[in-house]
């Protein structure tokens, strides 16, 4: 048939079956106005611009992640990851090892992890527009201080392993003793055990796990680590052991369950100094091992050596009280090789999960869920003694450990068949852990597995008493702030979270034009399955035939994610960024060791890194060495081929950040990463600017031998407000033996970072759907269009500020710096009053002071389109004619738009004794307000930071401190 | 044992795993905080309330609904409600009949579907609070008015068969003809043919079906109904039909399938003088059969005899543009027995989600999915008749009606086997029809279940021409408004929900005292299961086994109802209460026929009541006649009486409101319901008050032989922003086989009410849910307590504002009447003075001027805890301080804070000449903000009505509009 006979208008069935692409959806130039964007910048197609920006030596002209399928529509990807879903088989977890059935109130998924006012939003450094979740984590250290006994808690952190970690090594700097002996209670979770070995080694720490039951062992120590209950379920009061340690000039810090602490004496009133564990069973689903928020607390002396973020009361311009991150000069990208620690994201969403749980349920609340936890595990006992078994402890909480001699599989898998797991300990034991959703059928359903049958369940729960020690019951209050008592009905949580979600300016609002955070799309298609049953409801330690679904699609998601870095293997098990960087970093020590190459201990690092490199580097027991920057901000060639010479057989790697942090596609990649390979050295490339490279070049084809990823950038988990993260790490073929988490790790391997086998499993859905609907070119595509939104915003910007660093060609990567520091000089107008300022906007303002002080950096990703792009331009070009007014003397620097920035509604109506008027403060567009615009209202004004730091309030201030 | 024995510390493992009640959530106040309430009443229990504010006569001391089982909890009941949802089969939809496969993007699945920012919403009668949905509303007309052609469409109508009646109607009182006939193409859907017979019989309108493709039949008609396409899928030129009605003076109504729209010449422009259809497709979830938004445009000299909502332009007191209600004058609750409708109702929630989908694809995406669905029905036939099968049809849009003689059933089995559901038309005939999820792969299915295979997809699809009729290809441009263009990137989109979100105030963030309203907590596990896919997904003409899991709930949730009410039998089919309420007249007049009691056509009505009512009794061929009321504002039983003698043997029913629409328990309700059955009448019993009544009282024990419920007041299905509504009727055992929609209609019967054969059932979970966590106790306690709420609002306002009604010991029942007339005459002080104060302290106005002009009727219900409610009445309080110094002279009564509200900040920051300060504007509860006050700024001034009115703008304006 030609042509002219087809009766067919166009286009074809097939093309119409295809539809719109998600990518469509996904990325937010429509094409007139990435048309207009690459007018801007002399191009005419992304194609133009990869050849321009992206140096030849390292682009692929063509996609080449073959495995990666087809993309597919919202519908269809839902539709197979259903599929996916199904082969999970749920079961009720009885299994216990920190992880626990809870109930996720309706209320708080629906507004809070189904929200994208909260799953959008980013860590809240920008305290003015982030009041909502900082109530929040205040509530959620309120939490754990009031349980904990410890006064000062963090906002969370990754893991109860990885806090124990931390805890480890916040004793030994925060103690006296110069003993490098660690001595942990061997009935200790093993997984943190494992944890503790991975980080305890590369810094030197001599770790001891040993029974504790008959006290301490002899000599020396830094530190104790207790559990409490221990992971066998026995209950121990661990005070002669805390005294003992202090005795010899140890510190001490105790493992708790935060639920039995509702009932038990808090660590705190027992002597310790730091108390560790997670908040999961506060309400935060399972999700097959993560994320959920894990807790660190500590006395008030030790505040300012926690790791991690830690929110505090201030008080804002007009003396309001308000609330920031507090003491950030802890932060590791501060202190970069001088870092205690390489922390640097918090479990945001989840802390405030779980926060959300404590404020619903409250102190009685609370006590009754773990009254129910433990009733049920001593009745659980008294009916399998009743049928001969022995129980191996008398005091426990919630778990109880049951001998069957050579029976314990057949138990196990008889409660199996009924639907329930329990934990098989070995031949002879089973271990059964009750929760708040462990009814008297489940009861029924093990004493059955058991071979037990109890008759009436009233009649034994009458006859059984409590198996908690009497001595260690709670008699001190907790959580009696007014917040844990005026929120008990579900319509005053719901609109107390919307007040909260309401104060912050998220993604849903606003772009949020964060250099090197990447603050894309977080699609709702991408968000739905991580709510299903299916994935939330998965216990990490369920039977291998259980978990197939999330397996299959996490082996799935592994692949696509090597092909698409061109390296050999991944493991998703680090849950941050810093974990991947240190699981990288320990893979490249072990292969040198591994080779015999046992002195390589220098880790080259460029002047422009992160300064969390330099922390990772140092955790994995490695010496910074650093790099020298030429004055476009690439690495120094010269300087780098001196350094290499200079540390000869001691070179263990390079880290380098591609594209750098600069914002730069260097050109001269592949010679930085041959002159390290010719010298023996490994080249880590720091994998936070993905989102410049994922379907344009792979660092596993340019020269890394390992990188590690950051799913919550590249990848489209959202930022939470400041976590979940998930960091895989990818490496090249020969370091794969050596990636972490492998069990039984092998001689020479490396052992596990995070607490669970796959890190935060419950959000990887999330990637899987995005790389499932986008295909390897709809990402090439979000690449490019990022790339040519951020040199659109530096083509128009670069009049108005000047651009920091470029590439050859003049073009930036996919960020661009703006440097204010020449107009802070001239003028005293800053970065914070700038940043400030674009508040008044409703906007979110970019990163500042990273990686140059005094400069802004801005990514506005592809998810943006040129309508908002050109909104942000438009405001700092806004804001620099108002500086320009500074500089001619019309407002005293003291006094002006910026400076008085950012304005609430409450200072706009207050008496106005400015010299700039009250409608230019209040719509700085144009002085006039439309019905239709964006406007945000922030709740306080500028925050003093530095008063809160004097003053450090951690926890839920009396009601008072509110009257203002 | 005895107790001294007992080793076990209390509670019991038995009342540990009852766990928190849901009743404990859903009802807001605390023990404390019923305590004070109840102290304030001079009582101190919710017991001594009931004997204290309900006559014995009626009150159920012990609750009697034994059908219903024990409450459980949310997470058990999302366990058994999964269980119920898995026993329905979903398979891919291509039955058509009105209702096809829609794809609803993720984005507003999650931000409209699962927000309540936008369920919980009430209907928009407060404009200045409701920019936000009147917006979309607003996009909602523009879509169906530029896609029929006809410029003036509603903000909704309950499905396409109820629809197209109310064209019926509208047809007959806008023309000028006298003819009572109506004729309907034959090739309509059949839903709509059999609800147009049920409510064309009672109005004296005689209906006649026929076949149209030959042309009118003879003689004089006022309206003709033709469908564009046809139920077969045919697709003919209706514009002689048309001309030739005209010419004998009849006027035309289309029902068209709005995305055939998109590629077909309007009926606008085909001469119809209305069209009507439904919005399903764009987006919504079949649900069974609904809810979905249905549409009525018209041309603009008809505009005011439009039934239903209109929304349009105006501005507000600053002269800015604003949305509002257009034509309110028009409503029935307004014109009561002159009411040219009884539609109060729409589908907000759902026309929200067309109109997002219309903005969402805009006009190119919406025709590419038109041309997907159509060239899939034509290549579709085109492979079937070359495997030999004839085609009824040539010109057709989504549906191929095949021939295979004797092979129908066959051939539907076999699809159905593979997971396709067909149309069985007859043992000739099937049906097959197309839409935006069909794939080739189900025309492949298709083909083999009839026996036919083709080989080269493509090919056929080269070879096939359009199946649409050449002459009728669209011309003319259709959405090409900038809110068409502006959203196509998910970010975009998620953006604009949340701005139109953040312009209303709904129940997410105040409580909303609308007297007979009933706001109450719509529970997150309620809302969940309606996004469930098994429920989302299900077509209304699915094969019966496949939705044995709906019917099952149904079923249930009917007997609960049934129990709850006492009555013998409840049809959940009527789609709103109105519908109900014609449903259960219709029932009563069917009955009386039945007797051959013919002659009783006298529906005996109190002044008091609902509007509403007296439509509904029109609309059954009633003649209203009004009962007087007492002082007290009860049923005034000597009038009764002389009525009920004077109407004799032509009386046919009373209807009352019980508690009265004045928020009274008639004490007197047994003696007036036997006075009506003494006389041969019927009692419906307006379930509008239900909430005051549940687990307390049954209408159907105390006199009612009829009732409607409204399942989105009493049943916490959320008001959606004005819909949807469910309106059950529920009936004594007399009435049971007159209950609507019995399939097929028995001889006497009464026929369809609504389109579905169930309503509305995709948000049927929500009351299931309700009831099945709430338990009958559960729900006597919330009932009690929301009378325990009423009394305390009118314990506390009494002082300040005379409460117009209550019953003989003082007290009034869920609601309280505020009486301003005296206020007003005096101080020139306002209702609506008042209502818009209110919204400067981020309140909710109660419901205005019902029942009774210049009054305020509030209803805190039982979810709002004591904390809100007093927020409320000191407002209140706080207010009428302000009218005080108006009434004292200190303020103008044409310039102070109550005439002056709402107040913007933009009016805040603007100059101020008013002799109020601007704080006191601002923050009127003692003119000092708080950082965590519970202020929401309204993003318009008091919206001038009449104008809007006289200017009439019912779609989307011209972006200069908005200048301002």
């Amino acid at each position: 048939m030609t042509p002219q006979q087809d009766p067919r208008p166009s286009p074809s069935l097939a093309e119409l079956e295809r539809g719109v692409p998600f990518a469509d959806r996904h990325v937010g130039p429509r094409p007139d106005g990435l048309a207009t964007m690459l007018g801007a910048l002399g191009l005419s197609s992304l194609d133009e611009l990869a050849h321009a920006a992206l140096p030849d030596a390292i682009r692929d002209d063509e996609p080449v992640a073959t495995s990666l399928p087809e993309p597919v529509s919202e519908t269809d990807m839902l539709t197979e990851l259903r599929g996916i879903a199904a082969r999970n088989t749920l079961t009720v977890p009885m299994i216990g090892l920190g992880y626990s059935g809870t109930r996720t109130p309706s209320v708080i998924r629906r507004n809070v992890l189904e929200n994208p006012a909260w799953y959008t939003a980013y860590t809240p450094y920008q305290p003015e527009i982030s009041q909502g979740r900082l109530e929040a984590l205040l509530a959620f250290q309120t939490t754990v201080s009031d349980l904990t006994g410890l006064p000062v808690a963090g906002a969370s952190l990754l893991d109860e392993a990885t806090a124990a970690a931390e805890a480890m090594t916040l004793l030994r700097r925060a103690g006296k003793s110069t003993s490098p002996r660690f001595v942990v209670d061997a009935d200790t979770l093993p997984q943190t055990i494992e944890v503790l070995r991975t980080r305890a080694e590369p810094l030197g720490i001599e770790l001891e796990v040993t029974d504790l039951s008959g006290g301490l062992p002899e000599g020396e120590m830094f530190g104790l680590l207790v559990s409490y209950p221990g992971a066998s379920g026995r209950v121990a009061d661990p005070s002669s052991l805390i005294a003992d340690a202090h005795g010899r000039g140890a510190l001490v810090a105790v493992a708790a369950d935060l639920l039995a602490l509702t009932l038990l004496t808090p660590p705190g009133e027992l002597g310790a100094d730091a108390a560790v564990g997670t908040t999961q069973r506060f309400g935060v689903p399972l999700g097959f091992g993560g994320p959920h928020a894990a807790y660190l607390s500590v006395g008030e002396r030790h505040a300012r050596q926690l790791p991690g973020r830690l929110v505090g009361m201030s008080r804002d311009a007009d003396g309001n009280p308000a609330l920031r991150l507090a003491l950030q000069t802890r932060e590791q990208h501060i202190r970069r090789e001088k870092a205690t620690s390489n922390i640097c994201t918090a479990q945001v969403l989840l802390a405030v999960v779980a926060a959300c749980y404590a404020v619903y349920h409250g102190p009685e609340g609370l006590a009754a869920i773990a009254r129910r936890t433990h009733r049920m595990a001593a009745v659980l006992a008294a009916g399998l003694r009743s049928g001969g078994v022995e129980i191996v402890h008398d005091r426990f909480f919630d778990t109880v450990v049951a001998r069957v001699p050579g029976r314990a599989d057949a138990v196990v898998a008889a409660a199996h068949d009924a639907g329930i797991a329990l934990r098989p300990i070995s031949s002879d034991e089973v271990g059964i852990s009750t929760s708040e959703i462990t009814t008297t059928a489940h009861l029924r359903t093990v004493w059955s597995a058991f071979g037990v049958d109890v008759a009436d369940v009233d009649a034994l729960d009458a006859a059984t008493a409590d198996a908690l020690p009497p001595e260690l019951g709670r008699t001190s209050e907790y959580l009696t702030h007014p917040t844990f008592h005026d929120h008990r009905s579900e319509t005053s949580l719901m609109r107390w979270l919307r007040r909260l979600a309401d104060a912050d300016l998220a993604l849903d609002r606003t772009m949020i034009p964060l250099g090197s955070c990447t603050m894309k799309l977080n699609a709702a298609a991408e968000m739905e399955p991580i709510t299903w049953p299916e994935f939330a409801n998965l216990h990490p330690f369920a039977p291998e035939a259980d978990t197939a679904g999330s397996r299959e699609m996490i082996s799935q998601l592994e692949g696509w994610l090597a092909d698409l870095t061109g390296y050999h293997a991944v493991s998703l098990q680090p849950n941050a960024g810093s974990q991947g960087e240190l699981a990288g970093l320990l893979a490249i020590a072990a292969y040198h060791r591994a080779n015999g190459d046992t002195g390589r201990d220098v880790c080259l690092i460029p002047a422009s890194a992160h300064g969390t490199n330099a922390a990772s580097a140092v955790m994995a027991g490695l010496r910074v060495v650093v790099v020298g920057t030429d004055p476009r901000g690439n690495v120094d060639l010269d300087d780098l081929r001196a350094q290499i010479s200079e540390h000869g057989e001691r070179l263990a790697a390079l880290m380098i950040t591609y594209p750098s942090t600069h914002g730069v596609y260097e050109a001269t990649v592949r010679e930085v990463c041959g002159a390290v390979h010719d010298a023996g050295g490994q080249v880590y490339v720091d994998g936070a600017n993905l989102n410049a490279l994922v379907g344009v070049a792979r660092p596993g084809a340019f020269g890394g031998d390992v990188s590690h990823l950051n799913l919550h950038k590249t990848f489209c988990i959202p930022h939470g407000g400041g976590g979940p993260g998930v960091g895989p790490v990818a490496v090249a073929e020969h370091l794969a033996p050596f990636l972490p988490g492998r069990t039984p790790v092998a001689e020479g391997g490396v052992g596990a970072v995070s607490a669970a086998r796959y890190g935060s499993p419950g959000v990887l859905p999330i990637s899987w759907a995005y790389v499932r609907m986008m295909g390897v070119e709809g990402m090439r595509r979000a690449t490019l269009t990022a790339v040519a939104a951020a040199n659109y915003v530096a083509r128009r910007l670069g009049d108005h500020y000047p651009v920091l660093y470029s590439g050859v060609d003049g073009s930036v990567a996919h960020e661009c710096i703006l440097d204010l520091r020449r107009i802070t000089k001239d003028t005293g107008v800053t970065i914070d009053d700038v940043a400030k300022r674009l508040t008044d906007y409703g906007l979110h303002a970019p990163t500042m002071s990273f990686p140059v002080a005094g400069t802004l950096m801005v990514e506005p990703t592809e998810s943006e389109d040129i309508v908002e792009i050109d909104r942000f331009v438009d405001a700092m070009i806004g804001i620099k004619g108002e500086i320009d007014r500074v500089a001619a003397g019309e407002w005293p620097v003291e006094d002006n738009p910026l400076r008085g920035a950012p304005h609430t509604v409450a200072c706009l109506v207050d008496k106005w004794d400015h010299p700039y008027p009250r409608e230019l403060a209040a719509y700085p567009t144009d002085g006039t307000p439309g019905v239709h615009d964006r406007k945000v209202w922030p709740p306080v004004r500028r925050i003093d930071g530095a008063h809160g730091d004097r003053n450090l309030v951690c926890s839920c201030p009396p009601v008072e401190a509110y009257g203002g």
